[in-house]
């Protein structure tokens, strides 16, 4: 059986008839993810607030979690501080801290003083983290079993402890000094013998992370081992929290959209794209093009520089937009290989030189052979006049039936020479800065991102500029 | 306790000494993938072979699944059919068919013909889904439960039916009829009494896929939805399949790759980067720069044509490159936008209007910020003698002292004012095509990322050229 839709307006129209049962209903049937965003488009806070009154709270502290953070703030501002407490015991500590990190102080203050002390401190730890860490996404609700259990006795511990934990799939196994020594999946529980200690079912080898980790590592770990939930230690070797599969995804969703956001010049956007205003994502734009244009300056000297040669021999101008183009795009996509590659951690700064020479020999390889295309089609493009070539004084094609002479032969192998041989250097050099760019800020333990196609285009460009002239004073005697 | 470390020098040795009590031991505590990564590196498939003769088929198994085509295929050569079927035996049938779709025809015939008659059968069904279907990625080993049972009664079932199932921890609850009636998740069944009926506590609005969906539409589902593993219809609405969590990880990390890949010209790669040879990687790059190279024609053409402007105004040249790459820079940011929330659903086809109108009030004001700062600095390079004004016959600037007259001034004005002006348009009508390609690209059902940033900077060159030189005419009556 499928599950139900339910439209903005059919929900705000059921609140407006005050349906509680039709609403409860609607709750048991629909997943909250689909009802958040019908609900969040409801303009009138004071109407979620309803849902908030007649719905179970199990329910509504999900569908709080998937809110905005602007609608959050306003149904925050509107509750009473029973109403606001019963809604925070329900949550998992680490969406709450989620929540918090977005929230305005006052909201923040408001939230703390209506949870339980203990869970005060917790959050207040949690929110000390440095963002994106291990421990700023960790959620502190794990469940724990003594070493000294049985398959049974865990289960049984299970059914007491584990209800509102995070996940239950995966157990953290502790001795009598609560040092994690081992982890055991629920499914091996489930086919052990009932009588079956822990300590000879767990896993004493297993993989955990700091919690000054970086999210990114966190993520790929998890990928890697294809675990469920990962133990977080702190510096003392210590269990303090868990970071479980769900969350990952959405850790590498964002990690993703942010390097694909650098790659692109845009400054990581907070919020979605819909939910982010034009100012502000003008705000994210302007910058990054500003820099690049103020870098292009170099092009435009170099060229300024040679405005004589363009003068003397206007056949050059005609070739310098795919001359930068080319090389860019060349770079570009070694810029993605490297990005990609360095962030899924298939390979890294110590395997520089095997990069090296891999990237230098299909760069060479791709170099010549889009160089010796480019000047076969370069040629045609001056034979038939789809460029001007006029270096015997008149313009020549086959159409003004003037091109036949050895001259113009000649004419023709001395731009298309000059274009395409520019075209293969450029390309090589773009390739090769383009893996010791990324390579460099990944040894220097920057994110490889923030080397861009654009800045590597900008760079790449007044190399060519330089090569295109110099090699054009030669051939061309100027 | 962090897990163990090995490198390929230690297990070869321990293979060449025969160290079969320490061969065994790295397999308890060493995770397989670690196992798997210093194995392959083995150059001698022979030693690897005997590993599959030593060690647990629990493990070999697993280790089979990580190994790298090449070496499957290699030790496939060399088992036995008693080892070949032993090993097989193991593997889940979903990791079995991906290895298939890699392998020579020969060694799937082998493959085929030392499993089991019903396991032929299934695995020739799943080979037959199209490349990227929920179906040619789902497992067929789920743990399905009746509905009529109670959680104890199917904890029980569990146990017996569930070894070597890809999951527990999500079951499928059928009617009588194998019809699926309800999805529980194991803890429930865990946290409830042991005489409630599953019909009871099972969830009746679950969320499916069908078997001929885009394994990406599929990801996004699990995702949205946080599952951990979801049910596979076929179109008689029968549960034919099962993806788990793990699988979906590996679908959005290919599918992210991809779409780098594409946005930045690069055809995807089969392999990881470090096992693609430089041939191969060329056969991927050169397509596309050669396809830009062709369309870059159009950007020569234009220029051409406009030489002899470019002969009598100089300066006009100086400032090709930067309108060129500014324009595909404000482009590319969108693009990106675009691109991501496509692929993250964030949007569709259907909020077409919304974003065009989002898209062109943050487009008008980057492009009107970013052409009156072009505006200065532009104006400062001239005064500054950085791009060469020859405007009045002789270069001007401040070093040569004669810039301070009304002409001169009038003369950077038109150039600057020339530029600027052509940047603003380039800018804003780059953001408009990047919005209509990529959503045109979704409308038509096609991938988003094939429209890639080089692409539209040579649609966007011609049209900034033709921008540039029309009004260069006007401004300098040329």
């Amino acid at each position: 059986m499928e599950n139900e839709y339910i439209s903005t307006e059919q929900i705000e129209k059921l609140i407006d008839e005050k349906n509680v049962k039709e609403i409860r209903r609607i709750f048991e049937v629909v997943p909250t993810i689909d009802l958040a965003e019908a609900i969040s488009d409801i303009e009138d806070t004071k109407k979620i607030i309803f849902i908030f009154k007649t719905v179970k709270s199990e329910y509504t502290a999900e569908l709080f979690t998937e809110l905005k953070p602007e609608i959050k703030e306003d149904i925050i501002n509107l509750m009473s501080n029973e109403q606001l407490a019963e809604v925070l015991e329900q949550q998992f500590t680490d969406d709450l801290v989620d929540d918090l990190e977005e929230l305005p102080a006052n909201i923040v203050t408001r939230v703390l003083r209506n949870v339980s002390k203990e869970r005060r401190a917790t959050i207040n730890k949690l929110l000390n983290y440095k963002e994106d860490s291990a421990g700023s996404i960790m959620t502190t609700e794990f469940v724990v079993l003594l070493s000294n259990l049985t398959a049974d006795e865990a289960i049984a511990t299970i059914r007491q402890t584990g209800k509102n934990k995070e996940t239950i799939y995966t157990l953290f196994v502790m001795d009598k000094q609560r040092n994690l020594v081992g982890i055991v999946d629920l499914d091996d529980l489930i086919f052990a013998k009932g009588d079956t200690k822990l300590t000879e079912i767990m896993n004493r080898d297993f993989v955990t992370v700091n919690v000054n980790d970086d999210q990114e590592e966190v993520a790929n770990t998890v990928k890697r081992y294809d675990l469920n939930a990962i133990a977080v230690l702190n510096n003392d070797g210590r269990l303090v929290g868990v970071i479980t599969v769900d969350d990952v995804m959405d850790i590498i969703e964002e990690e993703t959209t942010e390097d694909i956001s650098k790659m692109q010049l845009v400054t990581p956007l907070e919020d979605s794209y819909l939910e982010t205003s034009p100012f502000k994502m003008a705000r994210k734009c302007i910058p990054w093009i500003v820099v690049l244009l103020i870098l292009g300056t170099f092009s435009s000297m170099v060229l300024s520089k040679f405005e004589g040669q363009i003068a003397t021999v206007a056949i050059l101008a005609a070739f310098i937009p795919v001359l930068m183009d080319t090389g860019g795009n060349a770079g570009g996509q070694t810029i993605a290989l490297m990005i990609r590659g360095l962030s899924l951690q298939e390979f890294g700064p110590r395997d520089f030189f095997r990069i090296i020479r891999k990237e230098s020999i299909s760069a060479a390889i791709i170099a010549v052979c889009v160089g010796i295309f480019a000047f076969v089609w370069f040629s045609i493009e001056q034979y038939f006049g789809i460029v001007t070539n006029s270096g015997l004084g008149e313009p020549a094609s086959i159409w003004l039936g003037n091109c036949w002479s050895a001259e113009f032969f000649f004419e023709v192998i001395k731009v298309s020479g000059l274009v395409s041989l520019t075209l293969t250097i450029g390309m090589f050099l773009s390739k090769m800065v383009a893996v010791l760019l990324p390579m460099g800020a990944a040894a220097m333990k920057k994110d490889p991102a923030i080397v861009s196609q654009p800045l590597l285009t900008t760079i790449v460009d007044v190399t060519s500029l330089l090569v295109y002239f110099g090699f054009a004073s030669i051939i061309f005697n100027l």
